[in-house]
Parts: C-alpha cells; sequence; structure tokens
C-alpha cells in the first residue's frame, strides 16, 4: 500500500481513496496500525470540519432528518461526510447506516460521503476508529461532518467528545406518554430537534419541543452556551420544514464560539481528552484478554455473591496480573 | 492495634471504637490497609442498613434536613449514621460535616454517629474509604446511613454507586431563575426533595416540584423504579413538614425493591462495580506518580497544540511507562 500516493488522493478529496483510508485506520493489524499512523501524519492538518454529533434512538427518523439536512447543505454547496459510531452494531442485528438506500438521494450526491459504523468491537476501539475517520474526512476537504449515534451505552459520550455540536433527535411524545430520552443524554445536547412536527403529530411535536425547553431551562448554564442555549426546536425532516433554521441556530452557536474562543479550546481539550483516554484504554487492555475477562468475572461472581471484600479481590486480581 | 478487641467493639456499636476503625480504613499507610482488611474480615457480614445517597449543592439546607430526618428517625427508635463524600473539601476549605454543631440536636444523640469527610485525595480513594467506611457503620448496628455529598464533579456517581436509594435536595427556584442542577444528576435521583417548603418560600417551592415532576416524566423508566417513581416532594427541613411523607416514600420504593430482588440485584451490581473499579484504579495508579503525571501533562500540552497525534501521543507515553 503506497501511503503517499494514498494521502495525496484522500486530501485531493477522492471518495475511493477516502473509503480505503477509513478500512485501514479501522483494522486492528499490528502492520495497518503502523500503516494508518502514517497516513494519519502525512494528510494536511489544517482543514477543519464542522463536526456535528447526532443521537437519536430508531424509530425517530434520524435517517429522514440526515437526508433532508444534508441535502440542503448541499444545496449551498457544501461538502457534508456522515459516519456512525454505534459499538452494538452486530450485537443488535443490523449496522446502523449499513443500508445507504435510507438515504437514497444524499448517497447519489458527488459532495456526499456516507460510511457505515464499524463492525463491533469495544467502545475504546469505536471510539479510535471513529475520531481517525473523522480526521480523514476533515484532510479530505468535507465542510461538514455528520456523526450519528444510537442511544445506547456510552456512545453518546464518544460521539459528543468528538463533535463541534452535538444534536438530539426526538420524537414527538404523547399526553402521558413516556419520551424515554436516556437519563444524562440532555446534558451534551446543544440542539434538542422534536422531528415530525408535520400532519398529526404537529401539535405533539410542538408540545414536546416546550417540554424540553422548560426541561433545559432547569439544567445549570454552560460556559459554552450563549444565551439562549441549549435550544429546542421542532422540525419536520419529512417536509423540510424548520431545517434551514435548525442550521442558522448551529452556525450562529458555533460563530458565537469561535468568536469567543470556545471552538479552539474544546478542540484542545478533546485532543487532550482523547489522549488521555487512550493512554487510559492501552493500560486497561491488560483486562480484555480472553484469560483475564474469565478471571475477573469469576472473581467478580465471589464479590457479588459477598464471599470476598472488593478491594481485596482486587488487590488479589492484580498481583496475578503481575505474575 | 488489637483488630479482633476493635471488631467486638465496633459489633457492640461502640461509637468511638467506630470512629477508631474508620480513621484507620481512611489511612493509605500500607500497615495501616493490612490492619484495615483484617478487621473488614472480622466484622460481622450479615447486618444491613438503608444505606440512603443525598446530593444536594450548598445553600439548599442539607445539614438542617439532615438534622432533623435524622431526628425525626431517632424519636422512630432507629440508629442513624451520617458520613460525607467530598473529593474537594481542602481544595473548598472547608470540609463539609467539618462543622458539627450544623446538626447541634442529632450530634448530642447517642443513636446517631456523624463522620467529617476525609481529607482531599483522589476521588478513587475516597470511594474506596466511604464504602469501608459505611460498611464499618454497617457493622456496627445502625438501621440507616446517611451518605451525604455535594454537586462536585463525579462525586455523586460514586454515592450512588454505594447506596440503596439517592436523595437530591434542591432549592426552590424563582420564575426564571435557572436552579443550577448539575446536567445528569437528575439521572441518578430516586427522589427529589424540594427544601425550604415554608414561608414566603413556600409557592416557589411547590412549583419548583412540579417542574421536577414534569422533567422526570421525560425520563426512561428504569426497571427498578415502581410506577411513580422517581418522585418530586416539596418539604420544609426547618419545620419539618414533608418529612414523614418523604421517609413513607422512602421505605415503599424500598419494599418494593426488596420484594421484587432489586435490592440485593443492585447490592451485588454494586459489590461487583467496586471491585471492577478498584481493580481498574490500581492498573492507573501507574498515572498517578508526580514522575508520571508531568509526563502526561507535558505530553498532553502538545497534543492540545496539534502537534502530535492522540493515539500516537498515547502509545509513546505507554511504552515510556514500561522502560
Amino acid at each position: 500500500m503506497d501511503i503517499t500516493d494514498i494521502a495525496q488522493r484522500v486530501s485531493a478529496g477522492e471518495r475511493r481513496a477516502l473509503a480505503r483510508a477509513i478500512t485501514l485506520v479501522e483494522s486492528g493489524r499490528a502492520d495497518h496500525r503502523v500503516l494508518a499512523g502514517q497516513l494519519l501524519a502525512a494528510l494536511p492538518q489544517d482543514r477543519q470540519a464542522l463536526r456535528i454529533g447526532l443521537s437519536g434512538t430508531p424509530g425517530v427518523g434520524k435517517s429522514t432528518f440526515i437526508e433532508s439536512f444534508g441535502m440542503m447543505l448541499i444545496r449551498q454547496g457544501l461538502r457534508v461526510a456522515v459516519l456512525a459510531v454505534d459499538p452494538s452494531s452486530s450485537r443488535s442485528g443490523g449496522s446502523i447506516l449499513g443500508d445507504k438506500t435510507r438515504m437514497d438521494l444524499l448517497s447519489r450526491e458527488a459532495d456526499a460521503f456516507i460510511r457505515p459504523s464499524p463492525s463491533q468491537t469495544h467502545l475504546g476501539g469505536v471510539a479510535r476508529r471513529s475520531r481517525e475517520a473523522v480526521r480523514l474526512c476533515e484532510a479530505a476537504g468535507f465542510d461538514v461532518v455528520l456523526i450519528e449515534t444510537v442511544g445506547v451505552g456510552q456512545s453518546e459520550t464518544v460521539v459528543a467528545e468528538m463533535s463541534d455540536l452535538f444534536l438530539l433527535l426526538l420524537a414527538p411524545a404523547g399526553g402521558d406518554e413516556l419520551q424515554g430520552v436516556k437519563r444524562g443524554i440532555m446534558e451534551m445536547a446543544d440542539i434538542i430537534l422534536v422531528n415530525k412536527a408535520d400532519g398529526d403529530l404537529k401539535p405533539a411535536a410542538v408540545r414536546t419541543q416546550a417540554d424540553y425547553a422548560g426541561a433545559l431551562r432547569l439544567l445549570r448554564k454552560r460556559p459554552q452556551d450563549p444565551d439562549g442555549y441549549p435550544l429546542a426546536m421542532a422540525v419536520s425532516a419529512l417536509q423540510e420544514n424548520g431545517l434551514a433554521e435548525a442550521w442558522e441556530s448551529m452556525t450562529a452557536l458555533v460563530n458565537w464560539r469561535r468568536d469567543e474562543g470556545f471552538w479552539d479550546k474544546t478542540r484542545a481539550a478533546q485532543a487532550r481528552y482523547w489522549f488521555e483516554e487512550d493512554v487510559k484504554q492501552r493500560l486497561l487492555a491488560q483486562l480484555q484478554g480472553a484469560e483475564a475477562r474469565a478471571a475477573l468475572a469469576a472473581l467478580g461472581d465471589k464479590v457479588a455473591e459477598g464471599d470476598v471484600d472488593p478491594s481485596a479481590a482486587a488487590q488479589s486480581f492484580v498481583e496475578g496480573l503481575g505474575r
């Protein structure tokens, strides 16, 4: 594999080269990891896309939203990449974004690039792979990188930590119906979009939007938020209503953060975060071998049954690792 | 130190022996750690208190609540221990619970035991110490252990993971005033108590209670919650209004969880969680020495400035650790 050649073609925005480069960074093989490191170092470092994290459970219309929102951006002359972070994809029996036909128009655009989630691995590995895929898309000159995830485990945190802004897509809730927002996700959202504000569901969407606007006001203001943010809006991806307003709110937020220095500060903090996480991952990798996992589970059973104290068990386990 | 003697005296409920035992488990000295392990193993393992986690920022009336609530429990014939988890205590210039005079009545009761937060250390260490202090209080025959924390960093998670139920204490909010609930804390609360529902603040407290009741309904139902939980209530610790109702709600919740098997299941899961956390802490302890921290910070600066890729930096750092 000619790394110089592939780096040049990625930099020129060639989608096939980009796809190949992402396959390379997704590989766990040691020789591929070396090549991936060389490739990342050979790419231009000064290109930045707007990285938009997007979370929403199945059924909220995420694909339709990405299709409509992505097409709108492309009509404005922007190049749009879509990536997925889904550590559960093989477990749940189907990768999100595995089926490009759900984004029929976008997938046929020359200025769009859509990439399904890598196959299942532990979240730390997914995070590293996705982070590197985002960097490849930036190097390939994309203006906007949408990073899609579902509400599973810690995947939102992973996506939020590699995004410049984070969207939470919700469906309208009926009167007493529980919305089912995973506890703790609201904390990450910069903008909550209540989708399906069309037809019969419109009143419910507007009411749900008002409920979330109220709930957001009960949370503490973060320094990186100008007045009025985080905000909740009602949109219809199907009828393409509210998408322009949502994009305006995003650019207003991002411009404010750039002007106030939060853009650079956040990116620097994220890079440091990923470095420290990567160090911890590498230290904790000792627990991921089959043998270590079996020993951890067996001792964990004894601890859960009350036979051994957690600290004492941990001490004997770590001493055993060193042997 | 005679471990057999101190274990017997703790088991007999002697408060001075309990205080000494907690001092022992709080110590970081290697010889003390060995003795602490012997002591924990020598204590009765079959006593369980109701462990109640309690979070609330300064100013919400936490001390007044603990005083009134604790006195109510004591009048019902229960023995009450109060512990604090506050990893920030020396940084913020004053340990919470450092001043027992804020709980004047409770601190003079023979059936109460109040223990300030251990002095500052990293959160992993605070967690281990607090967990062991809770076990000592249980072995000493206390019926209720209140574990107090403030809204700082991850301390709520730590407390929630060692509690059977988790209370969030809030003050009434004015009309447009932001309540300032740290994002993500609401997810842990079993019961939100809006304090100061007395005098001029009563209408605001009732309105705030309704706001949070609404916000809680927007969150996903957890399996360990019966219908109607998590719930929000308005109370007045000062006038002792609503405290009996709050206690009723707690016991109803706890009884339901016992009957449905969630009590044992949660305790077993918590023990396993602490075992695995303890293992990770011990592996990550390599990063806590002064030299390692300085190297991590220096390399982190380079990563933040964009000079080095996070993964590449992490790899070279971990290789350096092995040398």
